[in-house]
């Protein structure tokens, strides 16, 4: 066992703390691992907490006691939280997203990486004191969200299927309609993918009339799970609406396509 | 502009260089945020370089010139790659997951953000050196592991539909067949998602004979994309294999139904 030097600790550290959030190291861990005094080590983690505060990407956690330890909780700060929305509302009122019928494409920020892990950070953030358990969502946008999300909680991700599978075993099956359009569907959830009483975030990826995320919150209540939150990175407005409670990071206010023209401003979250 | 110390800086610097693998960062950025001389900087880069060295976790890259700078590559160690496949193996190996059919349960794994994680830096280890564009995917398992690897490369996501959706704009699809089950099937991409040439990764949760993979690859031909790497998460054992050159980290021998029993063996990763 070498002897570690403060500085590559402290990178050591951070490293470690950012790779799993939420996740309870305990201080004789690190003592162990640096052969270092647990002051020292302590020190070095009130550093790392500052930083971290001071940049808006959360904090480190001491929890205290015999199954104490440290933990790295992510938490967006309010302006680097605005700032990704901001960007996603730019993205969004490029009218070159708009498809016939009035949809919009967004396969490409859904692909994006970066704007993916800030959105996750953002609902990990807004949501952090729901004690969520899993993050749930419905196959297929918004499954880069979830992903993204459940990292930075440090829970599992519950994918919902829209047809059931044979690779799914026993499963859950309601019917749903869609509240813009009418049309039919299903969602599944094998059965074995989410604990009874479990408390589930529901994240998706864009909103209408809420008929998707409302078949979502039926389908958990079949399973006795608890949704404590709904987060969809964009919505339109609608009159009829089919989910009360949800947050969104961008509001679709207006499509015009015979001038080609998308209007978007901030959304719930933000007001 | 307040003064850092070099404690708070060399935190700060790890969690930036973490947070977008791949991209470069300006020395005189560092410079300009620290309030320091650009030969501090490098020494504290140094610092961080070896540990990501020494923890496995990659490195620490100078490019030099005038549009120059710092970037992080991720590059999993053997041990540490090794140990993640072991890991899956004996997740891999559990009876539960057998289905009728002789299928096999892998939602809850793919649902365990830190074990995708792992999978994603391996992949992004493995393939570092063949200057993949974008990671492509078909919906729906193997999402959070396309995700995980393009985020350690840098490097956008694409998902490739099993029926092609409204919100996806014009499409190319394509008919697949089945290896295994000589079921039909078609797989289609909005012709947006991807630039002529683009050299792609293509990753999957699971393969048998190969034919969506199969399917995947000669998509990719349609938009004149150069397929670099095919990585499977596991496969099975099969005669007819539809696709030549494919790494796994896990290769499932053998699934007994009656015995119960399920042989895994690490993939041809390791071999």
């Amino acid at each position: 066992m070498k002897k570690w030097k403060r500085s590559a600790r402290l990178v050591d550290m951070t490293q470690q703390l950012l790779r799993e959030p939420h996740r309870l190291i305990p201080l004789s861990d690190f003592a162990e691992r640096y052969q270092a005094a647990k002051s020292s080590i302590s020190e070095d983690l009130a550093i790392v907490h500052e930083v971290f505060q001071q940049e808006g990407s959360g904090f480190v956690e001491t929890v205290s006691g015999a199954a104490g330890g440290v933990r790295y909780i992510p938490r967006a700060g309010w302006e680097r939280s605005r700032e990704t929305a901001l960007r996603l509302c730019r993205e969004l009122e490029n009218p070159s997203r708009i498809l016939p019928g009035g949809y919009l494409f967004l396969s490409d920020l859904l692909g994006d990486v970066s704007l993916v892990r800030e959105i996750g950070l953002i609902w990990a953030s807004f949501f952090h004191d729901r004690e969520v358990d899993a993050v749930v969502t419905v196959e297929t946008k918004g499954i880069p969200l979830a992903y993204a999300t459940a990292s930075y909680l440090g829970v599992p991700v519950v994918i919902i299927r829209r047809d059931s599978r044979i690779t799914e075993g026993s499963v859950v099956t309601i019917n749903t309609v869609s509240g813009s359009s009418k049309r039919l569907g299903s969602l599944s959830l094998s059965r074995r993918s989410l604990q009874e009483g479990a408390r589930v975030l529901v994240i998706d990826d864009f909103m209408k009339a809420g008929g998707t995320v409302r078949g979502m919150i039926d389908l958990m209540s079949e399973f006795r799970a608890e949704v404590v939150g709904v987060g969809v990175m964009a919505e339109t407005l609608t009159e009829e609406r089919l989910v009360e409670e949800s947050a969104s990071l961008a509001t679709v206010t207006d499509i015009d396509v015979k001038q080609n023209r998308i209007a978007v401003q901030l959304g719930s979250l933000f007001r």
